[in-house]
């Protein structure tokens, strides 16, 4: 038996019917060349056999005198946990992101170990796809993503490649992964107060007496500039999940004509695409959207590293002009991240805890102060920049699943894969109707940014 | 806007994360026979097309001050609520019954309208499905069978049939069909009272005292006969659903031999599936389980009707002899029917409150007193003798998928349709493992009297 963890705890605490808690990953594979018609099949065969569940797959919750626990599942019922699935005809990308949505949207059951893995064939062109489903007090999204890298190998002739939940178990790393939550950063600042934190009502307490202190010092106060919006709105329990492949060598002649980074290029696209989004709803605020982008607290550029600081972006959504809204971009993300860099790493988690009290306390306590201080998370995973390969099937691509929630009803997840940055978008599917038409508009925005730097 | 029914009240009351309350029905077609390879996907095109949702499935849930209602839902998203979907090879039964398990398990969106139908290819043989999905606060399970009867036709050769959520809206049927529920009886009983029951905390305070006072009467204390066991343990919100059809004509051979009615050969069957299927999992009680059988207060023996009536039967699963078995059942029945002869139907109908008052304390509340007055449901709903089509498809069976809830992990419920019995069982897949295995028992128990009786 071993405690939740404040941090395991809390994502149980924030699971409403509207807001299950669990974050996903979506992994494209092609069929091995010599692979049969009904390799998917055979594969889920030997799927079947891979009894021997490793940690954390086997936790399962319990509840002892009210307090929370992980043990060991004796009683594992694989094949509740491992679902071979089909899509339906004609079996293209369309079907498979319906297919996602309506999953992602169910919770899982919380007398089992929460995660689901399922095999889906029917897809077109000899390819097959793995979602895998993980509740966020199991394993946090960047967590998620590695293990789903573990799973993998650079080497197209290697076999017998265990499933995710059969892998060996890594030690002692657990608890350095769990680390890179920012939700780290809001315990970490309230554990200052000294207070033993195991309620709900005790945590928001103390954020809300923290944030009312930080108001009254005015630089922080320009945190609260984000406008209400609908992306601000509640939620309910259906979800849209679109995902798509961007062309990295394209943002990478983006970035060389104007001077920026990648980053900024796909802040940028992330920009245009809300923004023509909220035009064709309606739903445009006067003022500019603001981000919330977490950033790796390493000073060189590598895309590695834990990511525990964010910074709060203006995405300068009221203006129309693509290069003029992409400088500003670079512009503002330029100069946040110079004043990190004259900060400690304390300070800048420090920081962080404070930029992200008003939504922890929001989401936290469903109630709804208007402290809007940022309207949607763009969260950049990093993944290999190489080729990979499961059992000889190739991946095709790999997209995050990830988790909207009361007053952040979209969430903007990706990641890079060889020549590609993988784009997962997350919403509500009421609040945020058609969402999947961002995907097109994604694309307008790189197309834009190309025609302004005359790269076509 | 219409108020709720103190009835569609309850069901969402007592809906909880691992009980989830909406009931289901399976129907398995064949082909036409002209219909071309990719026929279901050509249906599934036609369907999206009816997007005039007519009533009760353009109602959705609003909360007005605390007060639920249902409105018409102006942004119906027919996407969500049809659903287009695949079997894994090989498309067996096997993978259709572990797919209606899976999305059995899952709860709706309260915002949406509170059903959904499923569309189902990938079925060996040249056969589809269509698992329909409905709150029980929308449509009760004799209703919901109904509405999917009226979807089908007698006649091979018709054609554009709307699907179950476009149907012309039936006149003024909605309330005679909505107090076939068991619930009424329970609700008329506290009616007596003459106070307003607005709330779970009231109902139970009702309910309490009017067991209370029930207890003192030594006739009514025999009511609490039944054994604790393994099928009245709380469950988890993962579902098995079983589904076979038996031979009707068999089942009729073995009343003849022994002079019983159809009923009592198929409780016959329950209780050889539930002795051989508790024996197996060494939960076997030693006094004989209880069954609580909903009944038709008809005087004649027709199965049509409405069932607002029960009887406890004793399933003597304490005895080995399968030919005893079955005569002891079909006595216990009879004297209680004969007891029902003498009375009113308003008696029956007290009686029948009062029966169910312990079980709907505990189903409310949580709360688990000893009164266990009965351990599993066995619901018969009438079904057509006469083959039935739509678009032209056969319909080749029709299976019920009812409720699982806490202290009550399995339900039995069968129907009739042609020249068979079609079962449904729903059970919490943890509380009760390898369920499935009930199918088999079924047979043997079928096969046993068979014997008894000399039949082969």
């Amino acid at each position: 038996m071993k405690p939740l963890s404040p941090l395991d705890q809390i994502f149980l605490w924030m699971e409403k019917r509207q807001q299950p808690m669990h974050v996903g990953g979506l992994q494209l594979f092609s069929f091995p060349e010599d692979a049969p018609a009904d390799y998917v099949a055979q594969l889920a065969e030997g799927l079947r056999g891979y009894r021997n569940v490793t940690s954390p797959f086997n936790r399962r919750l319990i509840n002892r005198v009210g307090q929370l626990a992980w043990v060991d599942d004796d009683e594992l019922d694989l094949e509740h946990h491992f679902r071979f699935e089909a899509l339906p005809t004609p079996g293209r990308i369309r079907e498979l992101l319906a297919f996602v949505s309506a999953e992602h949207s169910h919770h899982m059951d919380r007398q089992r170990p929460l995660w689901e893995v399922h095999l889906i064939e029917g897809l077109q062109d000899r390819q097959f796809a793995i979602y895998t489903k993980i509740h966020h007090s199991l394993v946090d999204g960047i967590s998620a993503m590695r293990l789903a890298g573990r799973m993998l190998s650079d080497d197209p002739q290697q076999r017998n490649m265990p499933p995710i939940w059969a892998l060996p178990p890594r030690l002692r790393k657990d608890k350095d992964e769990s680390q890179t939550s920012l939700w780290h950063s809001v315990l970490g600042l309230l554990d200052k107060s000294g207070k033993q934190i195991g309620t709900v009502p005790a945590v928001a307490r103390e954020l809300l007496r923290t944030i009312s202190e930080a108001r009254k010092d005015p630089a922080y106060h320009s945190l609260f500039a984000a406008p209400q919006c609908v992306l601000n709105s509640g939620i309910t329990n259906s979800r849209r999940f679109a995902a798509q492949s961007y062309s990295l060598d394209r943002i990478r002649a983006v970035c060389s004509a104007f001077g920026t980074t990648v980053n900024d290029v796909i802040m940028a696209m992330c920009a245009a695409a809300l923004r023509s989004y909220l035009l064709s709803q309606d739903e445009l605020p006067e003022k500019p959207l603001i981000a919330m982008v977490p950033v790796s607290l390493r000073r060189d550029d590598s895309e590695e590293g834990n990511q525990v600081g964010v910074i709060l972006a203006s995405l300068f959504t009221h203006l129309s002009d693509p290069a003029e809204r992409l400088l500003r971009i670079h512009e503002g993300v330029k100069t946040q991240k110079e004043r990190y860099a004259a900060m400690s790493s304390e300070e800048v988690i420090n920081y962080t805890g404070l930029t992200l009290a008003p939504a922890a306390f929001n989401l936290l306590t469903g109630l709804a102060p208007k402290w809007q201080t940022f309207n949607v998370v763009i969260s950049n995973i990093p993944g290999p920049s190489e080729p990979r390969y499961w059992n000889g099937a190739r991946l095709e691509g790999m997209y995050p699943v990830s988790i909207a929630m009361d007053r952040l009803a979209l969430n903007m997840t990706l990641t890079s894969y060889c020549d590609q940055v993988e784009f997962g978008l997350t919403a509500c599917r009421r609040t945020l109707p058609s969402m999947q038409r961002m995907l097109d508009y994604l694309e307008d925005g790189l197309r834009e940014l190309e025609a302004a730097a005359g790269l076509f």
